[in-house]
């Protein structure tokens, strides 16, 4: 069976690796079936590449191509990936991807594109990397209603969260390790702010509640806050700071956020650590369950699109149903309605401010630092809705808020 | 879509429960179509029970109703599920099964049948309840070569192990709060010797590995002989004892066994505790994976099962191709020539007998613990094969073995 990859930067050569790599596992998969490389679109050059001969930069040769039954999108970005997917589907031809933003923003009207031509829309590597987590949502976890799904889902954010909790090295010494060894970007925004995260969450929570989600009405902060003084302080709540994507349901609406939080030592995501990420469904029949793996990686990553184009190819002419419906307009709750406890590090006269947060807050949970500075404390809210506990930290008069991060009970 | 249930035991009811509390999730999933159970076959009377009305005994009942597309098979044993799911498959009605033992010994025939009749076996609740670990590994995980797979499959005894961990209590104490907490049986012998973690390791090598390996062939020693001594010289090593099964290719054949183990803090499974299970897979392309969750419980189990019912209910008259062959004689390998590291505690004179095993052994690691008696020591040899380290263990003269332990690398 012919196929076509779009794109030919790290995930796309990973995709033409794999299937030479694996070739007789996957043939055998598919009953003795084949999958031939046949295009690979790009505009650059590769002189001298094993794959030199399939690269092409008229994606019209793939699109008129009968033959190519399956295309794998790898360019990343929304344009031109959505006009190119969306042609392919419409032509008869299914398409995996692992492209979160496209997923992210335009996820329902292309699996509704491919619905609607007997084609699939598939999508595995958009989140995770090579952890296999949408198909057990969608399948393995079918008899469940899910009330909630969270997860540590960007790798290189997590690399500079354990490098600051195991080695006490700073967040900007981390980030400078990160890019050194490749895992973050020179320009590493769109990871310390939370922005990959918040697409993959969308993406989660679309799969688990069944709209669309956009990641533009998701509230997102990133880890650049984040301090040494925050993590030894936590140490001593027994936990650890962690950058979680997470969706719940809210009545009929849902709540979904990027940010840190503090996550129990006795949580299994507590042990997720460096590059590596996972998620979290609860579900109202099976309970946590949670998947692990490396969340990036080429290799990793375009193991989970041939995944995808295996599960492709074996129902040529039939949509496997996947699918969600729009967004509901105002179908994010605002953060402030959200519940949470807080933890706060902040300075002033330490005593009385902790008396005063006493009266303020009723039960506080006071942590302790070695080394601290005399005007230094934390404490640990209990639990109330966001902004109204945010109300009573300004009634914390005399002192200055130095971090404030939530903290979360998976 | 009518189904039938076998068994209304634990997992059965559930069964039943699932469906009804999700009946509109399932319904929605299904395009609209509901499932009903229209029988439970059980030879006891429920009378109450909000589902005595669909309690028959009499098997043929169902066999003979051609509305029945789907049976869950939840009584457990060998005989007579092992007809009746025959019986099922060969009158065109697929089954899915929570049953460990039917999976693990007559897998291969049973999905055989299913595939001559155009109808689907389907077993993920079979190995760790609720988690999904089956269809990932067939599905998502099949652009991959698998080399490894290994798991904290049996919640009863990570639950003891756990206890012994981090309350210190004893290996009968813990049994006895499991006995208590109902997570162990009466006669706990096939938890704790490792007989329901060897059906579940044999399930998923033959899944990884394409080849059927039955539970007779492959070593298992259970956790009665681990001792809060051995604990205590585990965590100076930086890590703990778990109860894993595993199995691993060695060439053309595989190594599998089911063991206590010393995993390293920093490993996933080491953060897998109470009557949690994981999985872990390791895949030539995507590194390690891992799956996690409750391994058992009515519900998580149930859950499972339904899945597997929601994906029959949309594959009918289309076999989806699961299988592996049957097994080779001699294709898991004697333990003796599997390669580990091995843990050692014995008494004797300490010095001199360390002095001795480091002669024997080259580079070992000496461990300890506080209070240990004067004549007591541990340490970990390098790595071997392990019938080689055995042999050396037997020159260490004047010296008693009290405990021996393998490690991995997970």
């Amino acid at each position: 069976m012919d196929i076509a990859v779009l794109g030919y930067g790290v995930v796309g050569s990973g995709v033409a690796e794999v299937i030479s790599l694996n070739e007789k596992k996957i043939t055998d998969k598919l009953g003795g079936e084949r999958i031939n490389v046949k295009y690979i679109l790009d505009l650059r050059k590769f002189p001298g590449d094993k794959n030199e001969d399939k690269i092409i930069d008229d994606f019209n040769i793939i699109l008129n191509d009968g033959d190519v039954k399956i295309v794998a999108e790898a360019m990343g970005g929304l344009h031109p990936a959505f006009e190119f997917v969306s042609s392919c589907l419409k032509a008869g031809k299914s398409v995996v991807t692992s492209n979160k933003e496209l997923v992210a923003e335009k996820g329902d009207i292309l699996l509704e594109t491919a619905k609607e031509n007997n084609v699939n829309f598939m999508f595995e590597a958009s989140v995770g990397g090579g952890i296999p987590v949408l198909r057990p949502i969608i399948q393995c976890l079918a008899g469940n209603d899910i009330d909630e799904v969270a997860g540590i889902l960007n790798g290189t954010t997590n690399f500079i969260l354990s490098k600051m909790i195991f080695d006490s090295m700073s967040f900007e010494d981390a980030l400078k390790l990160a890019q050194e060894k490749g895992y973050a970007e020179k320009d590493p925004t769109a990871d310390i702010e939370g922005f990959d995260a918040c697409r993959k969450i969308c993406i989660l929570a679309a799969l688990c509640f069944g709209s669309h989600v956009y990641p533009k009405t998701v509230y997102t902060e990133g880890i650049t806050k984040i301090t040494l003084e925050d993590v030894e302080y936590v140490r001593s709540w027994g936990g650890v700071i962690k950058l979680l994507g997470r969706a719940k349901k809210a009545g009929d609406k849902i709540s979904a956020m990027v940010t840190p939080a503090l996550v129990k030592n006795s949580s299994i995501l507590s042990g997720v650590n460096g590059v590596y990420n996972a998620v979290l469904v609860r579900g109202n029949a099976v309970g946590d369950v949670a998947f692990y793996g490396q969340g990036a990686g080429k290799m990793a990553t375009a193991s989970a699109v041939v995944g995808d184009i295996i599960d492709c190819a074996q129902n040529i002419g039939k949509n496997k149903g996947i699918g969600w419906n729009k967004a509901a307009d105002g179908a994010v709750i605002d953060i402030s309605e959200t519940e949470t406890s807080l933890y706060v590090r902040a300075s002033g006269c330490k005593d009385s401010s902790l008396e005063k947060a006493k009266e303020i807050f009723g039960d506080i949970t006071v942590l302790s630092r070695d080394n601290a500075p005399e005007d230094e404390f934390a404490f640990v809210t209990p639990e109330g809705k966001e902004g109204a506990l945010r109300e009573k930290l300004e009634k914390l008069d005399g002192t200055e808020l130095l971090s404030v991060i939530r903290t979360v009970n998976y």
